[in-house]
C-alpha cells in the first residue's frame, strides 16, 4: 500500500466525501457522509470533518484539499470565483487556506463564473475539480448531470472557456414532490417508451417550456400515459428542454458525461434521441482532479 | 331587492364562492369559505355546500350551477370536457345533475378540452364560464393569469377556438417555497425595476427556459439584486417566458385580462414591455358566465 500523501474532500451541499490519495492520486480508501453544507449546525465544518475523518488528519499529517459547496458563502470560508475562461493553474494559484485546530491545513479550491451570451452570471462549485480530473480533449463539451446540471465548453488545455447551469434536477424532485403533476403519478416503474416520448416532446417544445409541462398532467387525465409512467415522462420532458436549450446555437457532435450512472444513462438515451454522441468519463475524475490541484499548488509533490 | 333566481358557484381547488343571483343575473349577496375541492375531506361536498348557502338552497328554491375543478375527478361528479372549438350552447347542453338531499339540482358546467399544434390536450374546468360571461370580442384573446394562467383563442359568437396552460403559478410557487431560489431571497417589498427586468430577461431567453431561471440564483449570489428583489425578478422572468411561449406563433395586438387584480397588473406590465396592448375583463364576468350558462340550459329564465 502507497504512503498517504493527500486527503481530498467532495464536499458538497448534502453529502462529505473523502478520500485518502497515496502517490499518484491513487485511492487508498473512501469515507462519507451526510455531513453537507446545509447539514452542518452552526457552521461547524471542523467537528463534522475530524467525524469523519480525524484520524487520517492526526495520523498521517498530509494536506487536506477541499472542492465544491464548502467553498460557499454557506460553507466554511468563502472561495472567489475564478473568472471563465479558466484553467488548472489559475484556480490552483487561488486557494483558499484555513488552518486547522489540529494542526495542518485544509486548501478550499475556487469555483468558476461566467457570463453568458443571454448577459447573466454562470456559477460552479466543485464541478470544475472534476472537469479538471476528467481530461478532457480539447474544445470538448462535457455534460455533468445532477439536481443543477451544467454543460461546460472546453478550450485548449484543459482551459473552461463557458458553462451553462440548467435546473432540470430541482425542477423534477419539485414538480414530483410538491407539485400537482406529482399527484397524478406511482414510482418505481420505469417506462423507457415514456421517457422517449417526453424526451421527445421537450426536444420540440423546448421554446414553450412552461406550458409543455402542463402536458404531463392532461397525459395523465387523459389516460393517454398510466401514473407509474409519467415520472418517466417529466423527466424525459425536462431532459429534451435541457438538451434542446443547451444547443440551440451550435449542436456539439458528441459529449462527456461526468456523473452519477443512472443519471448519465438517462442523458446518453435523451442525447442519441437529438443525435449526439456521448461518453463516460472515468468515475475517478473528482479525486484526479482534486490532486491535479495539489500536485499544481505544489501542496503534494507528483511523484510515483 | 330582486327576487332571489339562481345560487351560482365558483367551485375551485381551494376555495368556494357563492353568489346568490337575482333577475337578470344581477349579484344579490356572495359568501365564500376555504371548501374547495381539495379542502374537503370524504368527499362530503353536500355538506360543504350546505353549511355555506343552505338557508339559500331550502328558502328559496332556486336552481344551483357550479363551474370549476368540482367537475373534476376529485370533485363531487366528473363532468365531461367539451372539445374546443366549443361555444355556450354546447357547454350548456352537456351539464351534469346532482339531486340534493335537501331538494333541488346542481348543475355542473363541463370543462373544455383541446389538442395543441403541439399535440398536447389541454384542459380548463372553470375558466370557461368566465370566458363567456367576458362577453369578448368575436377573433379575440384572453389571458386568465393564476397558478395555472390561460391563454384563450376565441372564435365567432364566443366560441373559443384553442387555449394554452402555462404553470406559472405553480414555479413561482415551488421554486419560491421549497426550491434553492427561495433561500436567498426576502419577501414583502416591490421593486418593479426587478420585475421589469426579469420580463426583459424572459421574453428574450424563454427558449432557454430551464437555464435562465438559475440567473435568480446568480443575481443575488452575486449582488447584482438585492434579497428582497428577487422575488419579483423571479415573478417578471416567468412571466416574460409565459408570453413569448404563448405568442410564438402569432402576437396578439392586445389581449383581454380576466383575473385578480394584482395579478393583472403585473400581466399588464409585462405585456407592455412585448408591445401587446391589454385591458381588462368587467370582474363580474364568473356571475355573469354562470347566468349565461343557466339561460342557455332553460334553468333560469331571462327575464327583467
Amino acid at each position: 500500500m502507497s504512503r498517504p500523501r493527500l486527503i481530498a474532500l467532495d464536499w458538497g451541499t448534502t453529502n462529505l466525501r473523502a478520500s485518502l490519495l497515496g502517490d499518484g492520486g491513487r485511492v487508498i480508501e473512501t469515507r462519507s457522509a451526510p455531513g453537507g453544507v446545509m447539514a452542518v449546525q452552526d457552521r461547524r465544518f471542523e467537528q463534522a470533518l475530524m467525524a469523519l475523518c480525524g484520524d487520517w488528519i492526526s495520523g498521517h499529517r498530509c494536506p487536506v484539499v477541499a472542492s465544491g459547496m464548502i467553498g460557499s458563502r454557506q460553507g466554511w470560508v468563502e472561495a472567489p470565483y475564478v473568472a471563465c475562461p479558466a484553467d488548472l493553474a489559475q484556480a490552483s494559484a487561488q486557494l483558499v487556506r484555513v488552518d486547522l485546530a489540529a494542526g495542518g491545513a485544509l486548501h478550499i479550491v475556487p469555483g468558476l463564473r461566467c457570463v453568458g451570451a443571454d448577459g447573466q452570471d454562470d456559477v460552479m462549485r466543485g464541478e470544475e475539480t472534476q472537469l479538471w480530473g476528467a481530461l478532457l480533449p480539447d474544445g470538448s463539451c462535457c455534460v455533468l448531470p445532477g439536481t443543477h446540471s451544467k454543460w461546460a465548453w472546453l478550450g485548449d488545455a484543459g482551459s473552461v472557456v463557458s458553462f451553462q447551469t440548467f435546473m432540470t434536477g430541482e425542477l423534477y424532485a419539485l414538480l414530483t414532490q410538491h407539485g400537482i403533476l406529482g399527484r397524478l403519478m406511482t414510482y418505481g416503474q420505469a417506462d423507457a417508451a415514456a421517457f422517449a416520448q417526453g424526451v421527445q416532446l421537450g426536444l420540440s417544445e423546448y421554446a414553450n417550456a412552461t406550458h409543455v409541462l402542463f402536458g404531463v398532467r392532461t397525459a395523465g387525465l387523459m389516460g393517454r400515459l398510466p401514473p407509474a409512467s409519467l415520472p418517466d415522462y417529466l423527466s424525459g420532458l425536462l431532459l429534451g428542454i435541457e438538451i434542446a436549450g443547451a444547443t440551440r446555437s451550435s449542436v456539439p457532435r458528441s459529449v462527456t458525461l461526468l456523473g452519477d450512472d443512472a443519471l448519465c444513462a438517462r442523458y446518453e438515451a435523451a442525447l442519441a434521441q437529438a443525435d449526439i454522441g456521448s461518453q463516460r468519463a472515468a468515475p475517478e475524475a473528482t479525486t484526479r482532479g482534486q490532486w491535479r490541484v495539489a500536485t499544481q499548488a505544489a501542496l503534494v509533490e507528483e511523484t510515483e
